[in-house]
């Protein structure tokens, strides 16, 4: 045995673009070819880019994926490395595979064994699960390879085969979507997997945005102790360089269940060792503080969506308000200002405050400003429903047909110019229903559907810090946040505080807590909690056609909650 | 062994309002015991609806599950009928159970094993798989359980002890959602289960619109050599009674596979066999014809859909078109015309045939009808926007504007009377985009998401026949469609024919054909079909936002179909 060089490419792909996709795997792979690696390894369905969910039951998707799998193998086949790629593999079955090729051939095709069953993912609709890990085997050393769920799986008589004593090295192929904590969750469970089975593992994820998902790359190593040996970027793609020093691993075993030798022979692959191989330095990146690591999340997860469908500019209402302020710094962030176009829609009921903040955000951030006064379409629309609407009073209505209004003109400079309309809505006010479907709702994107309110603050502070100055000016920051639909209006005429608010949904969105558990644990008025419970049970029509949005959260609407709209 | 007597209670439940199931069901239990039934069976899940979805995640919907059992046990007690009744079951994991109650006690608890992974469910999420099914014994006869997915696995080891030799009655519950050739679909499967396993067998569903979904009924009965021997009504709850004449089951196996007995002891139930049953007549009702069959189930989700949520009205736009016309007549079919308003709002490219059809819909149906011009505020918009859009042409935006209006006033009705805003767009349209979101797509509930186009026009002229009178008028049916959203605009201009258009649609989205074999299947230009598919692939962003339509097909956007916005 000797020092094992991997070359993990931390890669973003497209789902379905296969051509992009195949340019992108040939290029890591000849780029960490001049480094001499013994394994190149890419993530999990690379070549279809993850997750393509419904394309895997169109047989063209199948077959194209198959074709650039050989595609792959001819165009590397002077590549004196072996090289790991995952794909969709059809054999009268779907797969989720990863092909091993090695100098122009594929030796064998890995089929995942495991399926998560929970959040996003309902895999076992598309793949049919493989049977056996295989042992990989060269002259100089051998490794399995794990696909994402694998290798959780330990003391399953299959993965037991598998990973059998003469296998060191594990290389885990992955799509992990990001949501806050889930790098560290990651790293502790290969790791405590790894020291448990006193295996080296390689785990390769992807980066890049994908609808909801946001991939965070963060792509690791562990020896077989289960210590973090390298660590890669956040949510920017690379290609990472490590040598395992396999010969260096203990031979005791740490836990107590049976090893069986796999049933079948080792698959045996003509590879040698390479020496002489240049120095490369392998570095464990510091992962970003908690704040640095949302704001990038939002700003890949946007700039992504953006650039992979085709939209080279977008466009928003700017309210003067915080959310749209922090909507519009990202967009900046995303694809630059002068991309960006904010609209500020007056009524009567806008104050001029809110005009001053929204000009004056739109001035730091450099971005487009327009103002159109919608007041007198709104006295029209009044004016025709009058006769109809004889002896009501102004309510929740006339508060929404402004927002539609703003909707509607949103729209219309989205098709005109074809940038992409962005809603503005924090998941505050979405887990309530403190918003109007179709108008301050309406938009492809919907940058903040999965942050709080207390965390658009927070995140707006960061932003500021990071910037060295006041780039979402102060005032919005601290002002009492309203719609500004009617008179005087303030959110905490129809809601409690956000504070208490964002307690109440914590534990009840993400913690499943019932009312009294809550209660219990806050101290707050059962009263108000349950009020609160009933208005996000209430709203879950309006969640139902609300726009995609970036998942952070471990439990974000639309992507990961699937709750009925009847319900008694 | 000797004739056994079962009720099957083909009921219509509300998920999540656990009161009022459990009235139901103690309502059909008594009404059942005076017809002296061995057996009373419920479909899957009926003490807390069907699906639940993520409301399984909930503890406190757990308990509640829980307690409803307890009372059933305790208010059947004087019932001298075992009674079979599905909920979900918390026991530190979760599991889809069927309690089998008898005189005040629960003789034991039967755990689905099986769970589908296609279309809609995603049941593994949920529920961990029951291990044994089990041979019930009493001093008469036997009989097995299965939920659903349990019966179709008779190969299996695990249901090859279950069903054993011993065993010559299985009840099947279900919550099997309707869709067009499902019904036959699951008279054969289960007719060839049974026939194949020598077993007379109960297949018990329920009925009612749930968001998407409608479940039909139709619950069968089959005996040992797969013939039909009962079937309930459609659409339409139901006490089902029939005598299964188990003694004259034939011993012989039809199939290869071995029996094993089950390891496990037979639960014994001490129920006695009653004597002097009263007369029943056992009904095969006749299964409603094919467009029928689609009418009621249309008009059952959308009543469901309306009652089940609390609204006692409905309103949607009238455009003088066949979709609004054939949207307002389901809804008359299900909450009466006195319920229905229809709002006709014209702009200078509506035609005055339009207005008249429109009005003469109305009357004929003699729901409620206004007209609402929005010309004005149609020019209204294009003012203001002119600064911003000069030097462009009049386009799709112009379009999108006036049915955005049209969107914002449908839903001040809404908001002011609280009534249920209808989107009246058609599966044809929404495949291929040819819809404006937040426009005529708005709304809270899409009636027609899931018909196409020309089966539109069937289910007018089916409505019209039905009624024996033209209650659709024939110049809707008959004139050429058009949004009027421009001058002298006929759909054709930006489609193929709708008989081109379905057609195509279903061999790609049904079948999930490719455009070649698409073009040898129909002989219709591979260019034309390319475009149609490059309109599906662009629209996905629209539907994501579509409001919950009623599932008729097997392949339903929204709720079958997952694809990615974001693709190559």
């Amino acid at each position: 045995m000797r020092k094992v060089r991997v070359a993990i490419a931390q890669i973003n792909t497209i789902v379905g673009a296969f051509e992009k996709n195949i340019d992108k795997i040939l290029e890591y792979a000849h780029k960490a070819n001049k480094l001499k690696p013994d394994i190149i390894v890419f993530p999990e369905l690379a070549v279809c880019g993850f997750p393509p969910d419904d394309l895997l039951l169109q047989p063209g998707f199948l077959k194209k994926a198959g074709n650039v799998i050989d595609k792959i193998v001819r165009e590397t086949s002077q590549i004196n490395s072996i090289i790991i790629v995952g794909f969709p593999e059809y054999d009268e079955e779907t797969y989720n595979s990863a092909a091993i090729i090695f100098r122009g051939r594929v030796w064998d095709i890995y089929r995942k064994i495991y399926f998560p069953d929970y959040g996003i993912f309902n895999e076992r609709k598309y793949f049919t699960p493989g049977k056996n890990i295989t042992l990989y085997e060269t002259p100089d050393f051998r490794f399995c390879v794990g696909i994402c769920e694998d290798i959780r799986h330990p003391q399953d008589s299959v993965a037991g085969e598998a990973f059998s004593e003469k296998c060191k090295l594990v290389l885990n192929i992955n799509g992990s979507p990001y949501h806050i904590g889930k790098p560290k969750l990651r790293e502790t469970m290969i790791s405590i997997w790894a020291s448990h089975n006193a295996k080296a593992v390689a785990y390769v994820n992807s980066i890049g945005g994908q609808d909801e998902l946001v991939f965070d790359g963060q792509s690791f190593a562990v020896d077989a102790e289960g210590n973090i040996i390298c660590r890669g970027k956040a949510f920017s793609e690379e290609l990472i360089l490590l040598d395992f020093e396999l010969d260096d691993l203990p031979h005791r075993r740490l836990h107590d269940h049976q090893y069986r030798e796999p049933d079948m022979n080792p698959v045996k692959i003509p590879y040698i060792w390479k020496q002489n191989k240049p120095e490369i330095k392998t570095i464990i990146h510091k992962p970003p503080e908690r704040l640095e690591e949302i704001w990038n999340a939002l700003v890949l997860g946007l700039g992504d969506y953006l650039r992979k469908n085709g939209f080279e500019s977008a466009v928003l209402g700017l309210s003067g308000g915080i959310d749209s302020a922090l909507v519009a710094t990202i967009a900046t962030d995303a694809i630059g200002a002068d991309n960006v176009n904010g609209i500020f829609m007056p009524t009567k009921f806008s104050s001029s405050q809110s005009y001053n903040d929204a000009k004056k955000l739109a001035e730091i951030l450099g971005i487009n400003f327009s103002v159109i006064e919608i007041e007198e379409l709104y006295k029209n629309y009044l004016e025709i429903l009058a006769p109809h609407f004889k002896g009501s009073e102004f309510d929740v209505t006339e508060e929404n047909i402004q927002a539609r209004i703003r909707g509607n003109i949103i729209m219309a400079f989205s098709n005109k110019f074809g940038c992409l309309p962005l809603a503005t809505g924090n998941k505050s006010e979405t887990s309530v229903g403190y918003a109007t479907l179709y108008g301050d709702m309406a938009g492809g994107f919907a940058v903040l559907a999965d942050v709080p309110k207390t965390m658009v603050w927070e995140l707006a502070g960061y932003r500021n810090e990071a910037a060295g100055k006041e780039l979402i000016p102060e005032n919005i920051i601290n002002k009492p946040p309203s719609a500004e639909l009617r008179k005087d209006q303030l959110d905490t005429d129809s809601l409690p505080p956000y504070e208490v608010l964002d307690r109440i949904l914590d534990y009840y969105i993400e913690e499943n807590m019932s009312v009294d558990e809550i209660a219990t644990e806050t101290g707050f008025d059962r009263e108000l909690i349950a009020k609160v419970v009933r208005m996000v049970a209430r709203s879950e029509f309006k969640r139902r056609q609300a726009p995609p949005g970036i998942k952070i959260t471990a439990y974000a609407f639309g992507i990961d909650r699937k709750i009925p709209i009847t319900s008694g």
